[in-house]
């Protein structure tokens, strides 16, 4: 891929690993390096039409990594000049943390909220054909100090995860997929013929549709057979719509106080806000190196070798 | 309260029967005279700031029925013209089903996102203190036919589910709630006296979180000791805004047919979009008379001797 879209690649993957969040940094390197060997480097991301307060993007089936950034670095624009933006990005594929885009989003000093729709693998609440994608949702808000960011899957178990146990021969867990047939299963092999469940029943299915219709107006198509036409949504927003930028983030900032100085359920050590396990990470991770897991370094040198 | 209020908190609570939610309907009453004894009819709704995209409501002690239904037509006369619209609400308390505002959105052509936070009664994720509300997230999507409606709320078990078992002697599910000392607990009372959990464990309560911060940007307060002060966003926009209208309405028919017609899981006999049933219960009911549980009826009758 161009070397500056290597780079943005690169700077996702690394903050991943320094937040925390192993299985979405370097681990995923052999798998973009797959697609890209499929696919191609894709063609130039089209801006397909602005207003005041909206964009449409072409990804060009260029990765997500660097639509998405390219989308909420538009909806950024957009926002700071009229204090709102939807911006829909479609022709692309796997984006990684959507953490990253809403948390420099509300870097910015704006909410945002994002979702993304993915390949279809999951079944919607009481079905067993796969028809939703494991589709994503993320939000963030500025506050004093650090961001407020969450950010959630709504399948019960995700693609990667299956994967997994089926290559180490571990089951998964109850509840979490259907087989071909339309039965529970704990088989990672069955399951991947069969369809995953959406997290938390009905209510998850609720979240997983509100991610989808929004993938499609993005641009996805309706049911995602193919990985190359995920449909991301943005929004961003001013809170000075509302109320005053700065009394906002202190009383966002409150609420983040209050919830870390409350007492834990028995069996927690600590009540966290969403967003700090990730934020902790990062600050006692600052001085050390990053830790590779040694499968995967291994990998890297062959994908290195292979490519000298 | 006014007639005209009266006239609009009947219209939702008879839609609710309607629609197959009892709970929703004219049980709700004898809540709502309650609170209008404690309270009064509250003061004129006031529109407190308007841009070309956003307004502020000060609910001035209404009850949230009638400032919601205000909140979401001023969001609808504003996207109407500008395409997109956010409007917060505060000062008001408990607006029934948030799925009534949203649909009344997506009827007027536009997608719809409404959050409200309530009374402070659920423990965030690992905590054992009362600090986020019962908070529901609602959606709604213009579509060929009729909208495609979501709302879920975040929260394990809803208040007026405690105090109905704690009223019949029976425990609430495993898993609901925990007692004063942070342990959890199957007993109604210890669960009033401690704090509910939120749906879904850490990605429900990452939800609450969004519902109660968009909350605080509507003007409530960052944790509610009252039900006077909840906050109501309102998010509303023209599909046109990323994609034509009518594709956009086409596309998303497309999504529930193919739900509609896809197999069940084992042990479910259909398939259902999420707003199915309420739509099916309404379109059933429309030619039989609304049923009312003999309790409720019998309370109602008491009130109406009492007033006269």
């Amino acid at each position: 891929m161009p070397l500056a879209h290597a780079e943005e690649v690169a700077a996702h993957l690394i903050d991943a690993m320094v937040a925390g969040h192993a299985f979405a940094g370097l681990a995923r390197v052999p798998a973009i390096i797959e697609q890209l060997a499929n696919k191609g480097p894709g063609g130039p991301i089209r801006l397909t039409g602005q207003t005041g307060i909206s964009a449409t993007i072409d990804g060009a089936d260029v990765n997500g990594y660097v639509v998405s950034l390219f989308a909420a670095d538009k909806a950024i624009e957009i926002a700071q000049v009229s204090g709102i933006a939807v911006v829909g990005a479609s022709n692309t594929w796997f984006s990684g943390r959507l953490a990253y885009y809403v948390e420099r989003i509300a870097r910015a000093g704006l909410i945002a909220m994002h979702t993304a729709n993915t390949t279809a693998r999951v079944a919607p609440f009481g079905g067993a054909e796969r028809i939703l994608g494991t589709n994503p949702i993320a939000f963030a808000f500025p506050c004093d100090g650090d961001p407020v960011v969450l950010d959630i899957g709504t399948s019960a178990v995700t693609w990667g995860e299956v994967l997994l146990r089926q290559a180490t021969g571990r089951s998964l867990d109850a509840g979490t997929a259907v087989d071909a047939q339309g039965r529970v299963t704990t088989d990672p092999t069955a399951a991947l013929e069969g369809a995953f469940l959406t997290w938390g029943g009905a209510r998850g299915s609720c979240l997983a549709f509100a991610a989808q219709i929004l993938g499609i107006l993005a641009g996805s198509d309706p049911v995602l057979n193919e990985t190359r036409n995920s449909g991301m949504f943005f929004l961003a927003l001013k809170p000075d719509l509302l109320m005053p930028a700065a009394a906002f983030r202190e009383r966002v900032a409150s609420l983040r106080e209050a919830v870390r100085a409350s007492r834990p359920a028995a069996g927690h050590t600590a009540v966290r806000v969403p967003g700090d396990g990730s934020l902790r990470a990062r600050r006692d991770g600052g001085d050390r190196d990053v830790e590779i897991d040694p499968a995967v370094h291994r990998r890297l040198l062959e994908l290195v070798a292979g490519a000298a």
